[in-house]
């Protein structure tokens, strides 16, 4: 994992005033990069956030690309070099200020784009207590599966479909079939949910027959992302025999617009720690350096917006709050090193979701499938609305942030979306 | 569906010799189009295979592209515009001759790619013989699933390891569980297998949240390869519990490098009808053009070259001789409408697979899990060999190809590939 350096002083501040406010997502320690065009132009250029601003790397001459990709693909090396260039740049009392004053872009005053172009997108399961609970519905009396402890069950997932936060997400139609009717029908999803997981984006890739072993599984790692994962529960039911979802879940996945490298993410590593009476993993899936330092610690947020409360001025109501490391069962480079483990090219850009993250509280869980045991208990919001999945007009926001004692805050921005009829 | 027109006229023949010889897979009716390069040029051009050689399209200037997937984004007027300029300039007696023979490249003197940048690939399962085959190994008393005859079910497969046609196939290790087993094991798959397969083309692609209904299906679909999906199916047993296969499929898929057009299927089209008694298909799904020629009459083998074959001088022996139409419970058009109808979108160079296309009869089952009846039954070979999966040094050759009375034969060339250790 990577070692803490200069880029991670809590004591450094930016000539950018609102990066040095408490509580912002954005401050120098944080430099996460995105994808961004502003009219006329629609060209997407590539941008780092710092406070309410956005340094345009091409601008600050850093770099000679608008490919996110190409960016991705740089060595680790590279990657912290940049890093290292871009905080140097943005510190208070940098000589670099009056040049790269003109490279800032007002944050509000752009459009962000899907940060990256994903060639594949896997999704994982990593949650095993959202595992246990939807399991839990299907089967009462077992509801984990005997694999589940030994192997990071993930599948494929649709990259087209990928679309950035603030994109409308529009209700799928499909076939659905009630458990007392005898044919399907088709019509507009009745089961609309969302699912609150973390996009890890991969950086360098690994050729096709060259698995990633677990110690290196973090070299190819670029950073991390908020996703919601939109999923048609009543579609999904039908369909997913045996072949898993399908139509339930690549309608629309939204991910927000800012990479948090994995550098940023250095000061918040969490032990790898198994529950005792759980087995080990097996070796390709373990080492000394994911046991100690594999986990990062970072708290996860859902909320929601209704029509009626966006209409009454309210603000967002929380759903969920939990900590990715009580949710998680795998850490992210045991997803690296398990999906190649076969031969399997990860490519630059490629994108890892890691599956619903509910911790081991309902009040952590991160479905509304779980919060409403499967639509049978409604969940009641603070204005006295109910919901046991997304009606039209509702808005669903994921939040993520590091912070620990000592070191400075960082956020991910969010990942949000509403639901259109 | 393509009306029939002058490109389809069987009296016409072409200056290139060796495409008027009898049984050619690459006849004037023909022209698939592929992605080739040449010593010392690693770059990949645009080529049409006719006869044993190659037109290059921009050499012919035809097109001012290198990119496949921008001349498959084309419109279907467009494209079949293209189709009769080549058509055109290859006949025989074109006063184009003189030209284009420097535009002619020997296929024996390339290299072939995968014929063009995949974005995303969904596997479908379109045999009901292979739903059924499969099912009974692990429900004998029910083998097909209640949805199969509703929903044709598909689920996402990885895009960056499809590979062109003689790319070995490096067998791929990863966990297995044997059912007496308390823990699973790791190590190198003991039951690799292959799948007979057809790679769907999409050409025009369609915007998020707009389905495609059947009856304009056919203008997405560009054309039609050979596609083997190599699946390691002891490590798909342990994995595919709840997301399906994952590991098991994704570490290699190959596919022909020549597509055959919607337009060159054109003479071979058939009905689609359902057996008596099956329900019909959801209005979606459903068209007088789809029942009327939905279908494609083509013929599907697959043969094996042993490392002893090879050795001993013998030719590939058959395992597999069968039709698409018998194998197929649904069609091309079919497997866009419902792909889309949730508003998932598809884009030019997707690649929609058909699944394993078994037939009725154990002599058309497309693969050994079918033909060995899940291991437990050797499949001889001619040469006395056994096998009731793959071993290293096989060589695996998919064929297709369509005739009939009245028409010129076409045929998709081979996708093969040879497992190694």
């Amino acid at each position: 994992m990577t070692a803490l350096d200069i880029t991670h002083d809590p004591k450094r501040t930016s000539w950018v005033a609102s990066a040095n406010v408490a509580g912002c997502d954005f401050p120098i320690q944080n430099l996460p990069f995105g994808t961004y065009s502003r009219a006329p132009r629609p060209h997407p250029r590539i941008g780092v956030a710092i406070g309410d601003k956005i340094l345009d790397l091409r601008m600050a001459k850093l770099i000679d690309t608008d490919d996110m990709n190409v960016l991705m693909a740089a060595t680790p090396e590279e990657r912290r070099a940049l890093r290292l260039r871009i905080s140097e740049g943005l510190a208070s009392g940098s000589a670099l200020q009056a040049a790269w004053e003109s490279a800032l872009v007002d944050h509000s005053a752009v459009t962000m784009h899907v940060p990256c172009h994903v060639g594949d997108y896997t999704d994982f399961y990593t949650s095993v207590h959202h595992a246990t609970n939807i399991g839990r519905q299907f089967r009462p009396d077992n509801p984990l599966l005997p694999n589940y402890k030994w192997v990071p069950i993930g599948y494929h997932g649709r990259a087209s479909s990928i679309i950035v936060s603030g994109t409308p997400v529009k209700r799928p139609q499909g076939q659905t079939k009630a458990p007392d009717a005898a044919e399907p029908s088709f019509g507009p999803c009745k089961r609309l949910d969302y699912e609150l997981e973390l996009a890890w984006f991969i950086g360098q890739g690994n050729a096709l027959g060259a698995p990633v072993g677990i110690d290196a599984a973090e070299q190819h790692l670029f950073g991390v992302a908020l996703f919601n994962d939109w999923s048609a529960r009543d579609i999904q039911a039908w369909e997913y025999q045996p072949l898993g979802p399908f139509l339930s879940k690549n309608f629309g996945s939204t991910v927000s617009p800012w990479i948090v490298t994995m550098e940023a993410l250095a000061p918040f590593r969490a032990p790898f720690t198994r529950p005792e009476g759980d087995p080990q993993p097996l070796p390709y899936l373990d080492s000394a350096d994911n046991r100690a330092q594999g986990h990062v610690d970072m708290t996860l947020e859902v909320l929601i917006q209704t029509a009626k409360m966006r209409a009454d001025g309210q603000a967002p109501a929380r759903l969920t709050l939990g900590k990715l490391k009580d949710a998680a069962y795998w850490t992210p480079a045991q997803l690296v090193a398990h999906h190649t483990v076969n031969g399997c090219n990860l490519q630059a850009g490629d994108l890892l979701g890691s599956g619903t993250l509910s911790g081991p509280t309902m009040d952590a869980a991160g479905s509304f499938t779980e919060l409403s045991v499967g639509g049978k208990q409604p969940f009641t919001l603070p204005n006295g609305e109910q919901r046991t999945f997304l009606q039209d007009g509702d808005t669903l926001i994921l939040r993520g942030w590091c912070e620990r004692e000592g070191a400075v805050r960082i956020g991910l921005g969010e990942a949000s979306g509403t639901v259109v009829a």
